[in-house]
C-alpha cells in the first residue's frame, strides 16, 4: 500500500536524496514538501528544495516554507557539513517550481486534516520547529497522523555535542514537543544513519546510472564526503535523511526497538540529547521506537532504483 | 489619539474587567479579543470571553480562540483564584456573540499585517503562548507592532513560586520568546498590580453605579476578594489585568523604569522568573520597561468611567 | 553577654573593617579568623588577614587558611572591587602574626566541638566553601553552633549578576549546603549592606580619630570608594562585612524578617541567587531570616568606637 | 610491582568481593579501607567493612569512616539491591577489627602525602564524596596520586536513571569534582561491569572452593542474584566493584579507551550522567579513559585465586 507522506526538510545534501527517493519510489506518495531552517537558513533551504524539485521534475508536489528560526534557541546552521548554500557541490538548476503560498505549518495541518484519518505520515528530516508549531496550533492532527518517522537524535551517538545530534539540538524545545506528543514516533538516529555510508562501491553504482539526477547525487556525495572526512573523520559520508523514506517503503530495511525516548532540555552537557531508556522492563505500549541496524545493501538498492525510475 | 489594541486574554475576573475598561474607554479601539489557556482551560476562558462580550454588548469585536496548552510545559490553571469556571461568582449571561473562525494566532498576525505599521498594540493578560506562536509563525509582525503591554511577571514579587508569577510560569518558553523579541515590551507585573487593590471604598463606588455590568463587576470582586484572602492573604484583591489598558489610555497612571528583563528557563527555584537587571549602568535603548508605582485613584476612576460609559 | 565568633573571611576591604570591629568591640570574643578564596586568591587573602591582624595588634587570635577554590565552580575573584592584592589602597604592614598549622575546616570544627554547645557563632563574610566543607566533614557542628550570621546574597539585589551576589555566586553549591543545614541563618545581604555607606560624613569622622588603624581604614575606604564608583556607580562605597559583626554586638542595629531562603543552583540567569519567599503565609519556625533596614548612625558609631578602642 | 591502593567503598555485596580480591591478591597492597554513604547509610556500610575485614582476617588495614551524606543532594541508598543491612544474605561475623579514629578524608590525605609521590592509587567503588572532599581540602594530593580507578558511571548504560549509574547520581557534584581534577581517571562503568556476571558456572567454582569466605561470597551472590533478577531483570548478577581491583592486578583483564568524560550536573533527565565524548578526533593527552570489554574468564580466575589465597 502506498504511503502518503509529508517531507519536512532542510535540504541539505541528504535531504535532497530523501526527496529523490520519495519521488522515485512507487510506494511513496509525497503530499507536500515543507521547509524549515536547519542545515542553512530558511531562504536557502527553500531555494534548494525548489531547485531539487526542478531537477527531478517533481512539479506537482506543493512546497511551503515554514519557520525561519527555532522556537527558543538562536539560529545555528550546519555550514561545516553542507556549505554556504546548504547544498554545495553540484551546480543547482534554477528553480521553476512555484511555492505554495501557505505557511508550512498550515499546509501540514490542512493536509493532515483533509486526508483520511490515519493515512498521513510525517517525515521530518530537519529541526522539528514546523511540526511542533503545527501540533500546538492544531492539536487534532496528533490523532490523525499515521506516524512520525524522523531523522534526528541518536541513542548512543552524538555529532553536534558529545551526546546530541544536530536536528534535535538546534531546537530542543520543538523536539520535546514532538517526542512527547501521544503519536507513534520512530527515531531514525545517528546510530542507524552512520551505517548508511556512501562507500566507494555505492558511489560507483551511482556513477553507472549515468542520468542527470544520478550525476547530481554523485556531485552531492563528492562534496558531502569531503566535508564529513574533514569535520568528523568519516571515510565515507553517512546519508542520513533518506533512511526515513526507506523505512516507509520497506520496514525490513532496518531493525527497530521500542523504548522510551525523551528530550533533555536543561543539561549543560546534554541539552538536546534524545535520552533513551533501555532499562528493564521496557514499558508496554511505548509510543517511541529507535532504529538500530540497517540493511546496507537493501537501502542503497532503493536509492539506485529511485534514480533509475526518475530517469 | 485612539490606541488600537488586541487583547489576548484568559478571562478570568481581572481579564473581564480589562475587557470592560477597553470597551468602555473612548481612547481604546479594541480590534480583537483572542483567548489562550491560562486561568482556566481554553474552552472555559473562551466561553467566558463571549459571555462578557455579551454582557457588555460588545458585539462587533472578533473573538478568536488560540492555544489550548503551553508550548512545552503541561497545562496548569488557576482554579484557586478564579474557580472552576474561570469566572466564578456572578451568573454569566449565555453568550450570543459569535466566534471568529480563525485561530487566534492567525487573527493576531492578520490584524497586525493589515493595519498600518506601528499602529497596533498587543495587550496580553494571560500566558504568552499565542503571542509567541504568532511571532514564530510570522516574524514580520515584530516590526509592525507598536508595542507590547503585558500583565505578567514581577521584578521583586512572585505569586506562583517565590519569584515567579502565574502568567509567565505557565509558559516560560513563550515568555522567553516574547521578552527577547526586539520590540518594546512594558511589563506590568505584580509589583504594580498588587497596588491595584479593590478596596472597600472602590467596591462602594462600583456598587453606586448600579448598572448590570457594575453589578457583574461587583460580584466578580466579591468572589475574587474571598479567593485572594484565602489563598494569598490579601485584605482586598489586586485587579491585575486592566492595569495594562489603563496604561495605554493614560501612561501617567503609573511610573515605569527602563531595565533589561529576561526569562529564566532553567532554574529549579526560579523557572519562569522575570529576571530584571537594575544594576548600574542601565543600557541605553533598552527595549523593556517595568511598571513601578500606580496612581490608585486615577486607575479606579478609569474603571468607574468605563462602567458608566457602558451603561 | 560576650558573643564568641569565628570570622571566616577573604580580606578584602570590608573584611578588614569587620576584623577591626570584632577586635575593637568588647561584646565580641573572636575565637579564630579563617580564610577562604574569594575577593582574591587564598594566598593573598590569608596574607591580608595576617597583615590586618598585625596592624591592629590582634596577636592572640589563631588564623587558619582554608579552601583555595570553590567546591564545583572555577575560581573567580573580585579584582574590580578589591584590586590585585585584595586589599589595594593602603600600604600593608608586613605580617608578624603566625599562622595556625591547621586547615581552616578543622579549626572551625575543633573550635565548635571544644566550646560549650550553643556558644559559638559563625560569621562568614566570603564564599561559603569552608563552612560547607566543615558541616559535611563533621555534621555534629550543625547542632552545636549558636547561629550563622553571614554577609552574602540579597533578596532583591544582585551585584555579580542581575540577581546574585558575589559571595554566593562564587560557590553556589557551598551556599546551598549552608542555607539548607538546619541551623539558624541570618542573611545580611546587599539589601542591607547597600545602606552601610561610607559617606563623606563617615569618612570625616574616621579621619578625626587620627590613629594608625583609623588612617588605614581611611585609605581602604578611599580605594574602595573609587572602585565602587567606577564599577557599580556608587557615590559612597557600601561596607558590607562589618554589618554581620554589628548585628552580633547589638541586633537593634538592623531590622530582620523571618522568611525561607534557598539557593538556586541551576538557573542560567539566576544561578547563585538567594531565592527568598515572601509569600503569605510565612512558615512558622523558619530557620532563615534576612536583614532589612540598617540604623546607619548606630552602625557607624560602632566602627568609630572600635577604632578608638584599638587605639 | 605491587600496587598500593586505598579502597574507598560502601559495602555492599560487590564491595565486599572487591575487599576480598584486594586482600587475597599478592599484587595489591591495601593501605586503607575508607567508607562512605552509598549502598546504605555510613553507619551500616562501615559496620559491614569491619565485618568483612573480620571474616577475611584482614586485621592490619586501617578502616576509617567518611562522609555520612552527599555534598549537595539528599541521601539515597540502594536497598533494592543490597537490602536493609547493605549486605543482606549471609550472616555477618561480629566485627573485631577496630576503627581508625581519623576521618576518611584525613586518612586519604595523610596516606597519599606520606607515601612516595606517584605510588598510591585511589579505588573508589561508592559515591565520590570522600574523594571530592579530600581534593578540595588538600589539593596537593591530585599530583601525588598515581591514578584513580573507580567503579561508577557508564558511557552507554544507566541503572539509576536512563543514563546515569548509582555511584555517580547519588553525588553528582562530587563526581564532577573527581572527574575534572587533572589526574588520570579510569572509569570502570556499567558497560564493563555488566559483563562481570556471576554465572551458574562461576557460582559452581566458588562453591567448590569450600572455605568460610567462599561460602560467604556464595551467599552474597545468592542474595545479589535474586535482587538483580527482580529489580533489573538480570539472569546472573553483575559484580561491579572488584573489576577495579582486577584492572590494577592486571590491566589486560579489560580493554580501555581514552575519551573525555564529564559529569552532567544540570539535566532533568541526565543529571549524574558520565557524558563521554567519542567524537572524532579524540583529544591527545586525554586524562580520562573508560573500560570497554572484560576478559570474563581471567576476571573470575582472579576472584577464585584470591579466595584460595585467603583460605
Amino acid at each position: 500500500m502506498v504511503r502518503k507522506i509529508i517531507l519536512d526538510c532542510d535540504p541539505g545534501h541528504d535531504d535532497a536524496i530523501a526527496m529523490i527517493l520519495a519521488h522515485g519510489n512507487p510506494e511513496i506518495e509525497l503530499l507536500a514538501v515543507t521547509t524549515v531552517v536547519g542545515n542553512q537558513t530558511l531562504e536557502k533551504v527553500t531555494y534548494n528544495a525548489r531547485s531539487v524539485s526542478t531537477m527531478i521534475k517533481m512539479i506537482d508536489v506543493p512546497i511551503a516554507a515554514g519557520c525561519e528560526r527555532p522556537l527558543v534557541k538562536e539560529i545555528e546552521v550546519a555550514e561545516s557539513i553542507h556549505g554556504d548554500s546548504g547544498l554545495d557541490g553540484p551546480e543547482l538548476p534554477k528553480p521553476v517550481v512555484e511555492m505554495c503560498d501557505k505557511h508550512a505549518v498550515d499546509l501540514i495541518i490542512e493536509t493532515v486534516m483533509n486526508e483520511p484519518a490515519g493515512t498521513v505520515t510525517l517525515c521530518p528530516t530537519g529541526g522539528l520547529t514546523n511540526i511542533a508549531m503545527a501540533i500546538r496550533k492544531e492539536p487534532k492532527i496528533i490523532d490523525r497522523v499515521q506516524e512520525v518517522v524522523l531523522m534526528g537524535g541518536g541513542y548512543h551517538t552524538g555529532n553536534w555535542s558529545a551526546v546530541a545530534e544536530f536536528n534535535i539540538i538546534i531546537d530542543p524545545e520543538a523536539a520535546h514537543i514532538v517526542f512527547n506528543a501521544p503519536w507513534k514516533v520512530t527515531m531514525v538516529g545517528l546510530d542507524l544513519t552512520h551505517q548508511a555510508l556512501a562507500t566507494p562501491e555505492v558511489r560507483d553504482k551511482i556513477k553507472e546510472i549515468d542520468t542527470i539526477p544520478a550525476k547530481f547525487v554523485d556531485e552531492l556525495l563528492e562534496f558531502f564526503g569531503i566535508m564529513y572526512k574533514k569535520s568528523q573523520g568519516f571515510d565515507s559520508p553517512p546519508v542520513h535523511d533518506p533512511c526515513t523514506i526507506a523505512y516507509l517503503i520497506d520496514p525490513t530495511v532496518m531493525t527497530t526497538k521500542s523504548v522510551p525516548v525523551d528530550i533533555e532540555l536543561y543539561g549543560s552537557l546534554t541539552k538536546g540529547m534524545t535520552v533513551t531508556d533501555f532499562r528493564y522492563p521496557i514499558p508496554e505500549n511505548c509510543h517511541t521506537q529507535v532504529a538500530v541496524d540497517l540493511d546496507h545493501e537493501k537501502f542503497w538498492k532503493m536509492i539506485f532504483d529511485a534514480l533509475k525510475n526518475i530517469g
